[in-house]
């Protein structure tokens, strides 16, 4: 697996300087849908053809299965559809559109994929700070079954649960990977409001903070306005 | 099935009043936890216990099952068990806490279920806006191949985006019925975040706006800091 | 002073208990609207006759100013206009309306503060986080020099800038004091949507919280579908 | 006035091709301040040099004064100091730091008014659908008389408030120009949350929506679970 950005590119570069005319070049990994159209533009003159591919599954994919997001030329598709169609579970692959297509859907699953969890994760600690003393595990094994809720997400949520019933262990240090990113902009720039997947991502950039600015500026204007107290920073402090 | 808030209410007063010691009273509706803990105090002194049964599942319960969150005293519970038993899927039932515990489980499944509906309608909707020309509906069935967002929302949206594949048909003006509201008002007591499930709720009131004051504010300040230009509203404006 | 809720309601009941007929009571904290409009009504009966205050401008009050939103019967609100002649600035002070609205407007008023603080904690942490090694009381006092953010908060911005340039000495621990809670509580019964203020009052109560519940649960969900490494909580972790 | 992007992108290449050593191009608009960066270097090696200048105060500039933010070499800050002196109202200018610092402060400014506005716009949404009956533009006056927030966007909200106490002339049509999605774009490149600034500018892309996919999504969702009745789009519609 090698990484989206400048080591994909290189590797690009690297097999292209050693692939025919007619030789197809696949990047299932997670590049920028951007970059697809750029580098698919650029192998062309050279006959080198160029396939984008999303999968989604995570490391359970070889389990229970994943899916394939393609984009590219449909006759270049057509021709590795066999293999596709090995790799994939039935019905695990499609064909999206031209060059970038898949990689934008990937994209977008991805950015999705920060709202739903940001809903649990949202859901879940509101049952945690519940007086009801609640069996978060038992409450996802419950809702796993029929209800309206129910996910793939869910059934993860159930195994951490189970687990490590309140998380204990866990340090709430959430990272990105850069769909969600990608995924923001793209509403600034289609002007379509995404405001839960954007707050997904803010959330996550708050959670890798230690003591933001913002707030210590909140907390001071509080004090200049009110005379509300402050806390003193630092070891000393609260 | 009674709606919650005063018909409910009512039922149970008239129930109660045919009822005898040691009778058990269910609400399987959507009542407010508070309110179950009240009513559970109020019958108490007459002998007659008091359930309160949180159903998810939706109209397709039948079909493909459903689940029961249930609160009150656990030995009334007990006695019922094999009722809950004939009427749920296996593991579709669980005794969550005592009295209010099934309705407050059922009131986060809900606004859970908000925040998870507006993930997927943000990512649709830039899907859709896309200049890729996207299949919809084909996304919506890949991603249940497998991908890391795959849900029974996902599947009843692949079900809507076939039937009607851009949606053209349908009027975007979202109802709710009280558990979200209920959820933002529950992390306010809690002071703990809950701004996906907040907005999305927001979200729903904003489809239901023709022309907010908010915006024709917003309208005018630009226009007067900035001389930037007025749409006028009514039959002749834009 | 006397803090809103409890302690006034007992004020407001020993202080009837000598009061005569058409003797009026002022409220002048930050009592909870729809307290007042029960008061004026427990009062009436005794001929005790209520105004609800709400007052703006902070400690900064007696030098610069503040004002007055007054809720009541409005010949009360006449005749004791003079004592508000006296006491507030010029224009100073105003009738809202009927038992209540002195004490809505003054919350509406909180509502909106916390969003104007938090778009400016937003800026201001951008600059701060600028490689352009900005001046940040520069700033603040620059814009307040004709810009259209100019404002009272962004003067006491200014105060605290100069003092602590980069706010090290302060702890971002933020407060909330009622108004901003019954303010989203307001939209939720309108059906109207404040979607910054609700925010602004759920970064406070982030500002309060060491590591979140949610966070750790989205931690535990990106380990479980993509094997990304989880940090582990205590003394060890990072 | 030179709009942002092409035009001044032209404008500049002309006027440097009359320019010679040591001349100076100010750029006071509202450019990109990445385009400041890059233009101050291809103009470095013909010797001609670049100040990039934000300027705040709106129409009102004339009357009410305005501030000016600079970027560029300090040197030739220095230089020109004089005419900015002239120019601007007493402490209404100010060196910010290197090429774009001038451009990068004034996006942040604007950033923050979308804020600002979104809150006023919020509160005085909810003023206006109180069962009060209030007198908006009595509140905006009695506000600016001290409150805490007082503002001079306060002030124009005033003004507008009396011209048209319900802003029944006005569509809610609200554009944005261009800083605020470059402010959400740096959010996201420096990994810090701005989510009261990203929702007020998705409410304005929401603003220019008829009836978006995410709403018709999730009116169908609905239906799909709950068999939520749909309300048919078109003119049929309610």
């Amino acid at each position: 697996m090698v990484p989206a950005g400048n080591p994909t590119e290189e590797t690009i570069r690297a097999l292209a300087s050693l692939l025919a005319g007619n030789d197809v070049i696949i990047d299932g990994g997670n590049s920028y849908y951007k970059d697809d159209v750029r580098r698919a533009g650029e192998l062309k003159p050279r006959g080198i053809h160029y396939l984008d591919v999303g999968t989604s599954g995570g490391v359970w994919g070889l389990k229970h299965g994943y899916c394939l997001m393609i984009g590219g030329e449909r006759p270049i598709f057509e021709r590795l559809e066999p293999a596709f169609k090995t790799l994939a579970p039935p019905d695990g692959y499609a064909y999206m559109g031209g060059h970038g297509a898949g990689h934008y859907v990937k994209m977008i699953h991805n950015g999705i994929e920060y709202g739903l969890m940001q809903a649990y994760a949202e859901g879940f600690e509101l049952l945690h700070a519940s007086a009801f003393q609640l069996d978060l595990a038992a409450i996802a094994h419950l809702w796993n079954q029929g209800s309206v809720v129910r996910s793939w997400l869910l059934e993860l949520a159930e195994l951490a649960l189970r687990a490590d019933p309140r998380l204990e262990g866990i340090k709430g240090y959430v990272e990105d990977s850069g769909e969600g990113r990608w995924t923001v902009e793209d509403a600034l720039e289609k002007n379509v409001p995404a405001p839960t997947i954007a707050l997904s991502l803010f959330g996550r950039f708050r959670s890798r903070q230690g003591d933001p600015f913002a707030d210590r500026m909140l907390a001071a204007l509080r004090n200049a306005f009110g005379g509300h107290p402050l806390r003193k920073s630092g070891p000393g402090g609260p």
